[in-house]
Order: C-alpha cells, then structure tokens, then sequence
C-alpha cells in the first residue's frame, strides 16, 4: 500500500489556553504546564459559512484536499472509510452522508468507531481491501468535541481534573488517499500492526451517548447523581502508554531492521504536549526526528496521525528527510489498543 | 471465504403485537396487518441475570455461540468484527468490550457504524481481512433499541405512523465464523458485493444522537419542538426497498449463473413481514425457497442476515437443500445501500 495524497483540516480560529481558562473558570499557566498545549479548533455552530461545523464537514472538507494531494480524482476511489469516535448521527453513518458530498456512489464504504488508534485502524482495513482486489482508497480520521462539552452549569459542578479534559481535545479531520499501485510518489508502507491489548483492563476513556431519556441517575458520593457523558483515568494513562509507545517502536524497528536514531520521520502518540515530549525523551528521539502537532492542534484523535502524515511530507516536501523512514505509534487508551506503521518515502516510480 | 458457524441470539421473551399495542395505545390488529410481524425482543434493564441487556451482552452469546457451532475456539481466532447501529458506548468501541469477555487479546479488532447492510459490510471487511493473509475471524451484528424508546410522556404526543416504528424493530444479535480455508463443511462465498448508493438522495432513516445538552430545540408545524431521536420515510422504503432487491437478485443470478427459480434458499430483506413477502411475490420466490424471520424476530438490524443464515443451516442441516445455493440481500435505507451474497453449501471437505 502507497499512501500518495495528504491533508489536515482544522474548524475556525485556534482558541488559546486563555480562552479556555476563562471559558472554564481554570488558570492559565495551570493549564499551560499540566496540558503543554498551547491552542485547539473547535467546531461551532455561529462559525462562518464556509467553516466546518461538524464531524462531516471536517471530513470532507479532508477527503476533498487529500484527493487534490494526491492529483487522484473521485471517480478514481474504489472505497471510503472514516474513523471517529464522534459521528454526526448514529444512522446513516457518516461516511455515507460524505461519499454523497463529495459524489462518489456506487462502492463500498466503511465507518469505523475508533479513538486514538483509529487512523491506523482505518489504515489498516484499507490495506486489506487493497489485497482483496481493490485499487484505490480513501481513508478519513474525523472528530468533533461540541456535543460533548458540559453547559455553565454543569462547569460549575466540575473538578478541574475534570476540567482539564476539554483542554486537551480538539476537533479536526485528516485524510489519506491510498493506492495499491507501488509505483508513484508517496509514502510505502513497509509494516502495519493493530491488536486490542485490553483483556481484564478497564477502559481508561469512556464516552457514553444515552437515548431518548437522557443521563440516567447513578450513585454518587452524596446521593443520586446523573451518569457523566465521559471518564477518562488519566493515572492510567500516564502509566501505560509510555511503555506502549516503546513496545510499538521496538517491534517496528524489529520488523523494519531500522535504527530508531536513524529514522528521519518520528511520529510520536498525541495525548497532550506533556506526554508526548515525555515519551520522546524516554526513547531518546531528537527534536529533529520528531513530527508533533498536539501542542498546536489539541488531541482531536482520529485526525492527529493523519494530521502527522500531512506535517512529516510538507517537511520531506520542504527537502528535510527526503527518500527517509518514517515510524508511527498509536496508542487507544478507550479499550487499550496498540498499533504501529512503518513507512518509506519514495519521490517517483519505483524501478520496475 | 468459508461461514463455519453460525448464531443466533434473542433476548428474553417474546413480545407480542397485544404486549406493544397495549405499551403504545395502539390497536392490536392494525399492528398485525401494517407490520406483518408476530413478536420481536427488548433487552430490558430488569431482565433475569442470563438475559443479555445490552448491545454487548448479545454481542458475546452470538459470538460464543457461533463458536462453538464451528467447534472453533477462541484462540484460533486472528481477527473480529462487530456490526452496529447502536453500541453500548461511542467509546470505547463496543467490539473491544467484547473481544474481552470472550477471551480474545492481541488481534485487531473492528466496529462498523451500519444498519440493514451491516452484516454484509461486515463480512465484506472479513473478506478482505482473509485476503491480506489472517486465517480466521468472527463476524457479529447485534442491535439494541432501548435507548431509543420514548417515554410515556412522550408517546402521547406521537402519531400511529411515528409509533408503529416500535413494533417493526427489535433486539437480537447473530454471528458467523469466517475461515480463509476453503475446505470444511459450510457455506463458501461464491460472490458478494456492497456500494454505497445513496448519492443526491435523502435518508430514509435517521438515528440521532446528542450529548451533554440533550435534543436541541428546533422550528416545529406550531413553535419550537425537540429535535427527535429518529425519523424514517417509510414511504421512500416502501419505493424503493422492492426495486433494489431485484436489482440485487439480479446482479447476483447474473454473476452466479444461478436461475432464481432454483436456488434452494433464498434470504430476503426484512423490513417487516409485509414488505418481505410482497418482495418475495414480486420475485416469484417460492415458499419453499423463502428463509424468513422478521416476522418472529422483528427488525433487529445487523442482526437480522445472521440469523436468516442460522436459520437457513438449521433447514439444511434437518435435510433440505443440502449442498444447495443461498442468495443474500440486504438493502439499508439510511442513506442507501446495497450488498448481495451468494452462497454454496459444502457438508464437508472439498475435494483437493
């Protein structure tokens, strides 16, 4: 598989850690050292016109630009996926309200509910269709935070460890465009893995959606309480996903026989700009390896390795690690899933 | 692709057309004679403890039902895929909740978004999945309404035509075991194909949800009204569900060399009882060929094409149509899709 076209998109304005300090009732500098991002994107409903506003306005606003990256018409795809977390609806699934935006009919589509490891996840089915036979795909990361931001009231209830988690996500989107042709320019994939590492784990991010009746009533500290929207154990979080992280390196660089401190293209797991530079110092990653985007773009989750992608080639397109390696580490601490890719970058057609 | 086993779960009690119309002050013999449809099942929260009471929980039964159909353990398992339009959570993905509890750990593991297409989305990603070199997966789909049901309040404000929606779903869940061997007793995929056709057209099916704010407000026939959970054109299916099915009966016949009048089981869309048998009388579909369920099951969604496949084993395996074709479509209205499957059944190993 050859990913051979790229885009990041991201809704409006970048809000700073002051807007949301104020927004939330939290302190600035709090937020910039426990978070270590600096801006986000959300989507809102007052934006202007041409703004995206939702998960599948992001999403095609992504597909649509990574298709003019790649040169590579509509008509051309053979399939389309997108992974999120935050769909617009239950029914019809997103990707198929997006497939009618950006007129493609008549092939098969696939949306996939995923966080973190979605991009990946995503990457990974499209790989498999690609063996089946099919020729050309387009694979989407999409998320959006707005339905799941509390009401002032609610605010008013919550912790800051509560707080901080609207801090750390964004919404956005990205895409790739991804071709079973070796021959062209564009990243080759050399090794791809996804596995759930989540038996007799608790989930470490939950977000729940309730029906028609809302947030049912739960035991709290203090009597009856509604059921949050969403948890995040963020303890185990901190614990676990830097070990992660250095098993997927470790198994890519196995399967690769790359040297970790010779990759050109270091794409670390996004949770935060915290952990992110945490675990690049663990495995000893330069600065000049890395590709990082979360202090600038929020975690907005199925988006931040596409958004990666999209940032390691305008660096290879700006002449920095060209014809270089590139490793990719997710981490889905939802249900724990790990997984890894490994990439080359190749600038035409490959010998024949 | 080989299916080597096969499930099918329903949860707790039968539900009569009495039992809904007494729920929903609807008349009893209207429901009969608009529906076409007997019973269906609810999980309910206050269910004995076996019963399952959630998507999860019928997502497990079916899984290890169809297991132990194949005589297959857990561990052989390379991969597993969960079909869905209604998952316990948004995150963590349904699927990886499952893949615990049954036992499974270090596969990648995949949840569509899908409605009435979701069983075959599902087995065309497993395909796929087989191609790219995995041995052997699991294919689930399983739906829940409950969240989706209204409260009493809420019914007296509803029309019969929004009511009616009740009566035609259900709960349930079915699965089937996928083997990239073709040899061993089964049903071999002979074709299958799934596109997205829903370009310039409106869904006819809509699933809503919302988050921390609840349904918004928006413009109603008298003032501001909530945004409802659903809505469905079942004047648009009741167009356009029939032609599709021929359109899919004849792509497959035509693919196949298979004549429909000789195919020993056929599986029909099943909206309602109604609409199966007027699709089965405009075909020609002979009793005899016909494997329905809705009319006991209800509409249960991803579920429904698994259980018609258990159902169609069951029918061979008493004797009838052994060795015989099975044709498979499934139409989904959300925002329109169309998938055929044709089947052949193998009792045993094929001659090498």
């Amino acid at each position: 598989m050859r990913l051979s076209g790229f885009s990041e998109v991201l809704p409006g304005e970048p809000v700073t850690n002051r807007d949301m300090a104020e927004r939330f009732g939290l302190h600035e500098k709090w937020l910039d050292m426990m978070t270590g991002n600096r801006t986000r994107y959300f989507c809102t409903p007052d934006s202007p016109p041409a703004v995206p506003k939702s998960t599948g306005d992001l999403a095609v606003a992504a597909a649509l630009a990574a298709l003019d990256d790649a040169g590579a018409d509509v008509a051309s795809l053979d399939f389309l996926v997108l992974t999120t977390a935050s769909p617009d609806h239950l029914m019809p699934a997103t990707v198929n309200l997006v497939a009618d935006r950006i007129g493609l009919n008549d092939v098969p589509t696939f949306q996939l509910t995923s966080g973190c490891a979605g991009a990946l996840t995503g990457l990974y089915t499209a790989r498999a269709l690609l063996s089946s036979g099919l020729r050309r795909g387009l694979v989407i990361g999409a998320d959006t935070c707005m339905k799941l931001f509390p009401s002032t009231g609610e605010i008013a209830t919550m912790s800051p460890a509560e707080l901080i988690n609207f801090a750390l996500f964004g919404d956005g989107a990205g895409a790739a465009v991804v071709d079973a042709d070796p021959d062209g320019p564009g990243l080759l994939v050399e090794h791809l893995f996804l596995r759930t590492t989540g038996m007799g784990r608790k989930p470490a991010q939950t977000i729940r959606w309730f029906g028609t009746s809302g947030a049912p009533l739960v035991d709290g500290p203090s009597g009856p309480v509604r059921e949050p929207w969403g948890e995040e154990d963020y303890k185990a979080i901190e614990h676990h996903v830097p070990e992660h992280a250095e098993s997927i390196y470790k198994e890519l660089v196995a399967e690769t026989g790359w040297a970790l401190d010779e990759v050109e293209h270091v794409l670390l797991p996004q949770l935060n700009g915290v952990m992110t530079n945490a675990i690049g110092k663990r495995l000893g990653v330069r600065p000049d390896q890395a590709v990082n985007c979360v202090a600038d773009t929020g975690n907005n989750g199925n988006a931040v390795p596409f958004i990666q992608l999209n940032r390691a080639m305008r660096r290879i397109r700006s002449g920095v690690g060209v014809g270089g390696r590139l490793l990719v580490a997710n981490i889905e601490s939802s249900k724990w899933i790990t997984s890894g890719l490994a990439l080359r970058h190749q600038t035409r057609a490959a010998a024949r």
